[in-house]
């Protein structure tokens, strides 16, 4: 009775595949927005874990107050959204949306992609989780490519919103602008990433900035723990409110165009000297290892990544407290 | 005798050349942290403007609770702190450290390099705050070239407080430790830059950055507004508390090597297709300068950088909270 209800009313079906860490997340997220999940796994046994889990993670978050602006606001009927399945057909039928998370391996997304493609609506979005494979690798000889997409979140999604949505050149363009619309009805931040490039957007990006960090250390410019005070005590907090784009518009009396004129000759200068790629690994990789070992021991990180874990939702914490006073300082006005 | 009794308070004179907004943020900072400044100003008339800027600055940061972590607690007895001077022996006397804030124009500097050279002691520190100038282009040919280095802030610098230290090949050892000391003793976070390349590292690491963004635009993969998404929803705030380094040493169960081990070989894929650097202007930088409008004109830009500071200032203060929540745990521990 309990079960049919939370089922009558939600926003919708959603299939989760795979109760892994990110299958975890996934379902927390769809759950807490008021969609009904059913999480499969083709491990039954594990699906009881899952379950334990998501519903610890629901009752922290509402420990924590992370509840009060979502769709359900208590653990109890949040978890009550999510059920499991260990058989693909049940799990996919009357599905509105689907969010594979096996892991990163071409093989296994083919053979996951080619199962799901039996059961497919022609209605449900077939979206997988995928960091690093493009979805015109595993998904061009389905029938239902054109429902294909994949919709990459970032670690952890709770607090980082951030989710990248890369259509393959066969995907139906309702079928991406249906993923942005549930990521953004979820509190995700879904950027639409139109062209299928490796790395996506946000790893190219990163790879860029790691790239550049060897170099310097490489070259005996910087140590490893002077790169990361250069973003912690730089870089970061002024891109983690407005973005390298609107830094730049910031920095020049007449926003962007200014600044190319200014600056753009030198920046080329500098970029044409790091057109040359370093190997990662061998003795720089050992020594920015050794180096950040030095602080955060492998034997540690787990430990630290719960502690990244509280910094961030902190962090997301203040930053939805100063988006709040803006909005009321912007009604007020 | 307040004035003597203030100096006699005193770490040590620091001299600030230039009265300017960079001349200004450096009075404060020194100021607060309990050394008597001296700022000089070729326009002496520029100097009574000049101290009313700064004891209005000293003022704001008393009501916001900023000075009450620093060596001189309330904004009157900081405000003693700061002498002026047209006459730049006068500004130099007894000085132990010295701070240039001069327009980044080449020949300028060597000018004024060369007027401080004339007045300088064989102790002092003469530091320079160029973006992009380095040291070797306009101390080497002076009497005292080992005492010289480049010291530059990040703007706004009361709340972002990295400091890159670049010495020449020709500054001393002790130069740069000094620098590095007076740095850390006003609050600021330094960064010793061991080799004086083109852009530092900030700079570097910022066009690395800009390069990548500027293609994913220019390509059609992504809009402006979503590259600013991706940093300040998905890369920046990780970057703000662990840095890049660390970012990848969580992301992989045994570290930095294993990261790279995983996913070196597809990191250097992705850094080759990104040697190729584009030209700064033209239709890309409009349609990024408009896009970024959109939200920002021109006209509002002097209005966006306040928001922006206060901002930095709100998440400087949750930073340090965070800090101190965190010390607290460890002694309870």
């Amino acid at each position: 009775m309990e079960a049919k209800k939370a089922r009558m009313d939600s926003k919708g079906k959603v299939t989760v595949i795979g109760s892994g860490l990110i299958g975890r997340c996934w379902s927390v997220m769809f759950a807490k927005a008021g969609y009904s999940v059913c999480m499969y796994d083709v491990h039954e046994h594990q699906l009881s874990g899952a379950m334990e889990a998501t519903a610890k993670t629901l009752v922290q978050f509402e420990e924590q107050g992370l509840l009060s602006d979502c769709h359900i606001h208590d653990a109890t009927s949040a978890s009550k959204m999510i059920t499991t399945s260990s058989n693909m057909q049940e799990a996919m039928e009357g599905a509105i949306y689907l969010q594979e998370c096996a892991p990163e391996n071409l093989d296994l997304k083919k053979n996951i992609f080619t199962e799901l493609d039996k059961y497919a609506t022609d209605y449900i979005v077939l979206a997988s989780s995928t960091s690093c494979i493009g979805p015109s690798k595993f998904t061009l000889d389905l029938v239902h490519k054109a429902q294909c997409i994949v919709s990459h979140p970032v670690n952890p999604p709770y607090h980082l919103k951030l989710v990248e949505v890369i259509p393959s050149p066969e995907t139906r363009a309702d079928v991406a602008e249906r993923t942005v619309a549930i990521m953004k009805d979820i509190g995700q931040s879904p950027v639409l990433v139109r062209k299928e490039v490796n790395g996506f957007a946000l790893n190219r990006l990163q790879y860029a900035v790691l790239m550049e960090a060897w170099r310097l250390v490489e070259d005996g410019v910087l140590t490893p723990e002077d790169i990361d005070t250069v973003f912690k005590d730089g870089l970061a907090p002024r891109w983690s409110l407005i973005g390298p784009f609107e830094t730049i518009h910031l920095n020049a009396p007449k926003g962007v165009n200014d600044y190319c004129e200014r600056y753009g000759a030198n920046i080329e200068n500098v970029c044409q000297e790091q057109c040359n790629v370093r190997t990662f690994g061998g003795a720089t990789g050992d020594a920015i290892h050794q180096a950040i070992c030095a602080t955060v021991p492998v034997d540690q990180l787990p430990a630290r990544c719960v502690w990244r874990d509280e910094q961030l939702g902190a962090l997301s914490a203040h930053r939805r407290e100063q988006a709040t006073k803006e909005e009321v300082k912007k009604d007020g006005a």
